[in-house]
């Protein structure tokens, strides 16, 4: 494909070539089944391996330990911010909740119809521009869980540390997924949306402790419930048959490239490239981050001038560098830099960086 | 494509071939920009085009008055069993439901935990073998709602006559979506998966009555509240963008067809051409289903012993014709002739069935 562009889209985003080109190959008759897989039964054989390897690479690939299971949501991110509190809140039971920006907003927003919500922590006094230290977030007694979110998509800040507390964590690591370890100890639920790490737009990708589901609310519709969706191995109605097979096939190539190590160290190199690239511009980009904090996904970056960072814009969408505008809410740049973004598009995106600098300033 | 096969499926199930061939095109390079649709911001320009256009013929091809509008959520017609009564139902507010049958007490099952549900008319005294008439479903003072199945896939039967009741219609039409008029004026809600007649699994289309919106519970999880997925053109959160990019193409391939009114008239036709070959067969092949009330998707039949049909079946898929068995609830054989069949294949069913019984009898 001669005509491809750098993709630094905040999600949906760049997924791998070959993923793409594979899917397309097979796309009408699967396999030589005679129908497109989604076409298919979602009890078929031809799916079932699918949905089966789908789910066991979801949890080889991010080295989840064995009293985990994963399961295959529709609704996304914003659902679990629902069936979190419904699920282990049962009548007037509290949570605490670490507000980090946008997503940590969004997800305290939606817990609050469904149990006795409080911040904990709060980002707000430093513009969001941190996380907590580990020591930094408190908790009330009687709470259930701590609500976190690894990675602000919009702010440019990660989780680095996580809250020293006594009770399970939950994060949202939509933006951040599976592009990091973590010390699944201390998590009783991770969930995070498809559409960003691990293929197209259209579930969830939840891990659970089981035994943590042994007490959740029972008295909810079947699909608002995670025991069901655990015990039916996400089968429980017809999933999402196309988004979880192109997930199975990125978690492939995720695998083939070396799996989390070396995907977290690819990270930590491109987001590197750019942070140097901000650092070494004698001002002329600046980053609005705590340097401790920033993500490793989302790099944001101001220019000397909104009048700079547009025409920054429309030069780099002439470069097919795509983009690359910050979120409406916050303005200046970003760059978006997930698993599938190849580090030649990060290489390509400082070299312009350094041009641009250097034919206006 | 030479080997494609006759597949009567009940879901995920038959697209139209020149969707599929269409959407296999641009999938890598979606209309030169350089990247997948699945890629792609879902505020990008040119899914934004997608997104609408889904929309607008959802609306135009269903023959929907400008009084309602059209929601795509995740989750599928389960989420709605959810959803209906968690947004139409304050505190202790009542509904009734029609039992008609497998998929009509999943509905019920998943409403009782959010209001205080009865059963309006109860199919289990006729095995589910057929369909209340208009005037003998019994809502009970109070009633917001009454909510019903307009097709069983599992038990083979539809609803021809929609009650006659003073209060508002909710139904599901998963699996005749599309494939009939409807009275609009009787409804407040009708809903169904898109895995059956309109494309890929992977949400809900949802039509609301949008002055039914203004008192339904705010007090949820915004992904639960229709009125944000109204107010927010089903863009509150990334929504399932490759499935609405699909449901599009299938959409606009009913269109071409003719609308409504051709697919309507096919699906009688395929229907009739099935009912014939057992009405004609001497009591070979038998339907379990009163003749009033027989579905125009599902087409369910046995045959004299559960050794022929495992005969039956077995044969069949030699000849191509797939997916034949009967629910494994009920067992027998169903042909599932949803909008993108091709009236060929009902045709090649209808013979081989004459065949059959010729060679077996």
């Amino acid at each position: 494909m001669s005509n491809r562009v750098h993709n630094f889209c905040a999600g949906p985003c760049t997924l791998p070539l070959p993923v793409l080109q594979e899917a397309q190959r097979e796309f009408v008759d699967y396999h030589g089944e005679g129908m497109s897989l989604i076409e298919m039964s979602h009890r078929a054989k031809a799916y079932d391996e699918v949905h089966k390897q789908a789910m066991s690479l979801a949890l080889e690939v991010f080295g989840v330990p064995d009293d985990f299971g994963v399961m295959f949501i529709q609704g996304g991110a914003t659902l679990q911010f629902a069936m979190v509190p419904l699920n282990f809140l049962s009548g007037d039971q509290r949570a605490g909740y670490v507000n980090s920006g946008s997503w940590g907003k969004g997800a305290i927003a939606d817990a609050q119809p469904h149990g006795d919500i409080y911040v904990a922590w709060d980002g707000k006094d430093s513009n969001y521009t941190r996380m907590p230290k580990s020591d930094e977030v408190k908790t009330q007694p009687g709470s259930q869980y701590l609500h976190v979110t690894s990675n602000e998509t919009i702010g440019g800040i990660r989780m680095v540390e996580w809250p020293a507390v006594e009770i399970p964590l939950i994060a949202d690591m939509s933006s951040d997924y599976m592009s990091r370890k973590i010390p699944w100890d201390r998590f009783d639920l991770v969930y995070g949306g498809a559409q960003k790490n691990l293929g197209p737009a259209g579930m969830a990708i939840v891990f659970v402790r089981k035994s943590a589901l042994e007490n959740t609310n029972r008295n909810l519709a079947r699909y608002l419930r995670y025991d069901v969706h655990l015990e039916k191995d996400s089968l429980f109605n017809t999933p999402p048959v196309f988004t979880i097979y192109m997930v199975g096939k990125v978690l492939q190539w995720m695998k083939d490239k070396g799996g989390l190590f070396v995907i977290e160290k690819e990270a930590a190199e491109k987001a590197g490239i750019l942070y140097d690239s901000i650092d070494n511009s004698e001002g002329y980009y600046s980053s609005p981050v705590d340097p401790a904090c920033r993500s490793h996904m989302n790099v944001v970056f101001r220019l000397p001038s909104e009048e700079l960072e547009n025409k920054f814009l429309q030069q780099a969408e002439d470069e097919n560098l795509v983009n690359l505008k910050g979120h409406r809410s916050v303005g200046g740049c970003r760059a978006s830099i997930y698993n599938a973004l190849p580090v030649e598009s990060v290489q390509t995106l400082s070299a312009f960086m350094q041009e641009f600098k250097n034919a206006n300033s």
